[in-house]
């Protein structure tokens, strides 16, 4: 059962519309990163707001003990925009409860899912005096907005931040009482690939015929990134990729997937993709090739008979652990240049990338994890991944040289980004207990 | 030998600021025309400035008598803009005479090619009284920004020009004393080729893998309109080009065409096309399929990771004789929908086309062109070919349905379009000459 003080705690917490994308909201930014503040002191932890670059950070610490493990549990109190206002119930910050489920924005995401382990910590605390690790909890208020400055604070707090390991609850379950933990995430590499050709646009009807286009020099290039079956045709780009675990994947035959579900997102009729792939591998456990964006010539309206003097492509491509974003994008390199005509030229520019991100399900920290999720939601979690990538997980591994744990409490159907965000009361107390249950677990040093 | 009069006609002619793309010169535009009505009523000829849309044109008919051919010449008293000033040697309104040569803007283009034909009329009614031929000078004053309303002048006069055949003087000759009548011109199709997926760009970690890219689709398509050799792949694209004669090879073997010139005004470092063809043939007879724009997506700075709802393509193909514009959109329409697959949607949108021109050069009139080409200069034309079209042409063939004899004057040097435009006075006295003997030449009715 849930305390009223628990439920009043979860309100106070939406009440505030720290919405990090507008510039309108910095008190709120700043009211509700105090409000935590002082949550976390009112049940006895060292807590700080902290004022540097951008919105506040809010850094709480346990009674550290030497003898115990130190877990890092991260969140953030910043949310989406609220727009369009007109398809919410109610204002989105004024919380309410219809049919057993909170409605507010921030339910789930995030102010929902990281007040289970606030209020998990406090209940501890309350029922037995002490808790069995040393946690920090950090709650950030620029994650919707691609969390700038949040690496520049970790490099700045590394030493009062180290820890043992860290958790994370901003991913979501598979479905009410299917708990989850998302053990691959995508990585990237991105590329520009330029063709270069005359001086200036030429008249096609002048010099067509015996001038090598940029464009179809450069479609030419494109269409040999697949085979015909979708496998990306870059001599060595599958070297380096991990199969699946034998146990990721007899927790994936146990998700309800339904493909109608992506056709209805996408508002496509058909799936594309590897022939011989199911959905789900397609997005979590395959890399990709995206041509992200093509310039060339003219894109005006009518004709323009020219032969353009460029064209351009963005390509990205989602890499699976354990592939390199730096020797993808050097083996793309290679095999364009190796395809180009030498009646054009090619530049090819490595924008960025980053790491595919791959957990250890059976470090003894998961394991608790799948533990503690297997009491309480009365099954055994499934291992799933994501197509994406998440920039803080990488900034973690970076920085604090762990791999986050990603136990969502989210639900699919909770609306997170959308009007009328929310959490179902029953997830704010299972997840209450769930990190309670989840600490005990946590084996001694 | 050129008298003083004509060299001052030409010096009057060219001393008009005529651009036509310029609308504060319309004054000079008007003054020009009436200066050439007045020329030729000073010989005989009935003139007429005609002011409906856009510049004058004039219209200028010898005495008609019923047993005689009669021949239409068109020409164009409009120039092209002087801009950069600075690299003119003198006022380009301000013609002057250095080592042979006029320099002025229009002095060849077209200007001095037109003034061969009204000197040479001229100087046959001086000396005999009377034209072989009857003639009509149709000479307006919007060639050089598209001719927009010619269109709608021949509609509106075409009983009054009626005639026989139809010359034009505004090609050039291979070299001094090399002439040339040129044979045929390429069409043209164009096409908008696109293609959609999802309903909104997607998060490529999210989706990717598991829709088809409309992007990566369309490069496919597009990477299939070539084969290996460079020949167009779309089936049955051939089937109506007429290979070129045995006289016209013949004579293009003749040319001294070196490709170094196309790799210098084009700037590329190696010839692209197909592989049995020479650059000449390439050029002149044989069809293009050309990517003169791509669109898809992100086309800013540094990255954006989506799949790109929609892409799209602008193409156009250079048909030769006797291809038919109609034709072949509807087989690059076919062969592009057998290969589109059933993940995306394909749109294509035919623009306009425009049919490929071919004179026969063993009609009477183009027999006695060469001939009297041959007579001026010395040499046999060749029988050249462009690979651009020229609108008017294609008005004359579709509204006079007559076929246009291009009978070049000028020459590759002469600078048309750019600064110090020149036209040799040999040239000019040749070209007085070369209408006399021609219009000899040309059978009775």
């Amino acid at each position: 059962m849930l305390a009223q003080s628990q439920l009043d705690d979860f309100f106070s917490y939406l009440r505030f519309p720290s919405i990090s994308a507008d510039p309108a909201r910095k008190p709120a930014m700043k009211d509700c990163a105090e409000w935590l503040a002082q949550k976390f002191s009112s049940f006895g932890f060292a807590a700080k707001t902290h004022q540097a670059e951008g919105a506040p950070v809010v850094l709480a610490r346990s009674n550290f003990s030497s003898g115990k493990k130190t877990i890092l549990i991260y969140g953030h109190y910043d949310v989406q925009p609220v727009d369009p206002v007109s398809l919410w119930k109610q204002n989105p910050f004024e919380p309410f409860v219809e049919n057993g489920f909170v409605i507010a924005r921030g339910a789930t995401d995030n102010k929902g899912q990281t007040i289970c382990h606030i209020l998990g910590a406090e209940a501890i605390l309350k029922t037995r005096g002490e808790l069995p690790v040393n946690l920090i909890f950090l709650i950030e208020g620029e994650e919707e907005i691609g969390s700038p400055h949040f690496g520049n604070f970790l490099e700045s707090h590394c030493e009062e931040l180290r820890c043992d390991a860290i958790m994370i609850s901003d991913t979501s379950m598979v479905a009410p009482d299917f708990p989850a933990i998302t053990c691959g995430l995508r990585g990237i590499a991105c590329l520009e690939v330029k063709i270069t050709g005359p001086k200036t646009d030429l008249h096609s009807g002048m010099f067509g015929g015996a001038i090598a286009n940029p464009a179809t020099e450069l479609v030419h290039l494109l269409a040999k990134l697949h085979q015909a079956d979708g496998a990306i045709a870059v001599p060595g780009f599958y070297d380096d990729v991990i199969p699946a675990s034998e146990a990721e994947r007899a927790s994936w035959r146990q998700i309800p997937f339904d493909d109608r579900a992506i056709l209805e997102a996408t508002g496509v009729s058909k799936l594309g993709g590897e022939e011989n792939f199911s959905a789900l591998e397609r997005l979590w456990i395959r890399p990709t090739a995206e041509i992200n964006g093509l310039t060339s010539g003219y894109q005006g309206a009518g004709s323009k008979t020219i032969i353009p003097r460029e064209a351009s492509a963005k390509l990205s491509f989602r890499l699976v652990p354990k592939q390199n974003p730096d020797v993808i994008a050097a083996r793309v390199r290679d095999y364009l240049q190796s395809l180009c005509p030498d009646t054009v030229r090619l530049e090819i520019i490595y924008d960025h990338g980053g790491e595919p991100f791959y957990a250890d399900a059976n470090s003894a920290f998961s394991r608790a994890a799948q533990s503690a999720l297997k009491e309480i939601f009365g099954r055994e979690p499934a291992l799933v991944r994501e197509g994406l990538s998440i920039p803080i997980v990488s900034l973690f591994r970076r920085i604090l040289k762990r791999d986050p744990l990603l136990i969502g409490l989210g639900l699919p159907d909770c609306n997170a980004h959308a009007p009328n965000e929310t959490f179902p009361l029953a997830q704010l107390e299972k997840g209450i207990r769930l990190h309670q249950v989840l600490l005990e677990r946590i084996p001694p040093v």
